[in-house]
């Protein structure tokens, strides 16, 4: 049996709704083998079905809790949901991942619900390189709104701007300062601002702070989709239905406007540029030789001068 | 003036010990810049020269405390010791800048001292891919000890042990689960573990668990290195100096048996297969059309087919 025909066979059972085939093939496209090509391939297809929606935002706003609520909400519309949440978790610092995770753990039976913790390799800036194949295996499984919950730190090069579709920025009304660290970088590409555990007290400063920081770094001019500011709190539930009717709104500016096309665009650009890259980068590991780095260790040669060689043109 | 000049007349105020220039020379390396390439050249020479000293562990383990002991330690010895705190800190997250930090504030005004936060931007495991430039420039300045400070979450690919020639891992008598989640992956990266926090009590039972786990991972054949453990307390004091006989004991070690030289080929490589993928990404993004992208967004193509055309033989 050629490896296309079992990628095949296996893409076959993911569309028909087999749980075991579609965790084994997240698990071949994450971790990127030999049969992943295919599977991809065979994926690709789909993409752009599903609403990808990125849940951002610093350690402790209770994004996992939130993540719940939202699977709730859009499993009272009917809707399949996928979660990939991308878990900083490592031997090194322990912690939670997401199957132990108190919020998700009732959605773990639920067939509609399909969550997978992506691990920290290959990662770039907080998110796993090939997060664009696994989301591409459960549109092609019928899962119609995609969660991405990220880690709050450094995300830069792949952020979850060029993976999501719609981001949702969380904070709270305990994080005063971060509203004003925010300013620099995530007012950018946050299309909704949460302020979660809108119950601890604190939200209507919260909410109207992040509103004049929003007013301020906005142009004079009128943008088609003004982020808007909500407040909720996952613990109990209040603002979710809201922040549901929101999610739903920025999906159908997406749809009916060109910037859906315009993200997905960019999100193909990003996958297939990181894609090329890491075939480049083993063609390059399978390029340098024990005389290149000898004569480095030896100081007859440099870093820049032996890429030169191997990066020179008529080498592909 | 030609670029080259430019940057030799840099890389020379750096040789001779101007602060303000290897600031300057530090920034153009670490942001790789059009100029970062001559003084990459220019640098490289001195590689190998200084021990890099990595510290790692979990946050809270106290390492910026640590690292201003060992900073005077060694200015004790003479030596010029530089500093490269990877630091998560992002405009996200907020956080405190290593320049900030109470312990290493009293270096700041020493001329035989030099501290640079690397932000996370390019991060690949934990440590900023271009911090080798950065190093290389140290070791030209003549900063014999360079201290790797690194966040203690996630580091695989790029982790601080193909940096560091010697990796201290650092933890406390408090994290009894850590030492037990630590065995899977960094028992074998650390040269040196260190117990800080020694004063807040527990140091024995921590040390004797590290020993013992040490043990167990160990093969029955005695390895020319055996990791040692310590306790110290950065807050006091106390067991710095052993810690200070340690750590050179381990560079006499390298320097004496072939492990130095392998390890600075190791290092080397990575360095030059991360320069090396830098420069293919950005091909890449070049050779990707915005044909490629409307037939993928049309589904007439997938990432795969577009990169096999791409990255056919004889495209260099």
């Amino acid at each position: 049996m050629r490896a296309g025909n079992k990628s095949s066979a296996l893409a076959g059972e993911v569309r028909a709704g087999n749980r075991r085939s579609l965790a084994r093939a997240l698990s071949l496209l994450i971790d990127e083998t030999s049969e992943s090509d295919a599977l991809l391939q065979d994926f690709f297809p789909e993409s752009g079905r599903a609403q990808k929606i990125g849940l951002s935002g610093p350690p402790g706003t209770g994004k996992s809790t939130l993540c719940g609520r939202l699977i709730s909400h859009f499993r009272g519309q009917g809707l399949k949901v996928g979660v990939l949440a991308v878990d900083p978790t490592s031997p090194l610092t322990g912690g939670a991942f997401l199957g132990d995770r108190l919020r998700v753990q009732e959605h773990v039976s639920d067939e509609g619900v399909f969550m997978r913790s992506l691990g920290t390799r290959g990662m770039v800036g907080g998110v796993s390189q090939t997060i664009y194949g696994a989301i591409h295996a459960l549109e092609a499984a019928g899962f119609s709104k995609i969660i991405v919950e990220t880690v709050g730190t450094g995300q830069d090069e792949v952020s979850i701007a060029k993976v999501a579709d719609t981001v949702a920025y969380v904070t709270t009304p305990q994080l005063g300062d971060e509203i004003q660290a925010m300013k620099a970088g995530v007012m950018e590409i946050g299309d909704i601002f949460v302020v979660n555990k809108a119950d601890l007290g604190g939200k209507d400063k919260a909410v109207s702070d992040l509103r004049s920081a929003l007013a301020l770094g906005r142009g004079r001019e009128a943008k088609p989709w003004e982020p808007p500011v909500i407040a909720v709190s996952a613990a109990t539930g209040e603002g979710v239905p809201e922040l549901g009717k929101i999610l739903e709104a920025h999906w159908e500016y997406l749809q009916s406007s060109g910037e859906g096309r315009a993200r997905l665009l960019a999100q193909h650009k990003e996958e297939l540029s990181l894609y090329i890259s890491r075939r480049l980068y083993r063609r390059a590991l399978d390029r340098i030789t024990s005389e290149d780095l000898e004569r480095m260790l030896d100081h007859r040669s440099d870093p820049v001068s032996v890429a030169r060689r191997i990066l020179k043109p008529g080498r592909g």
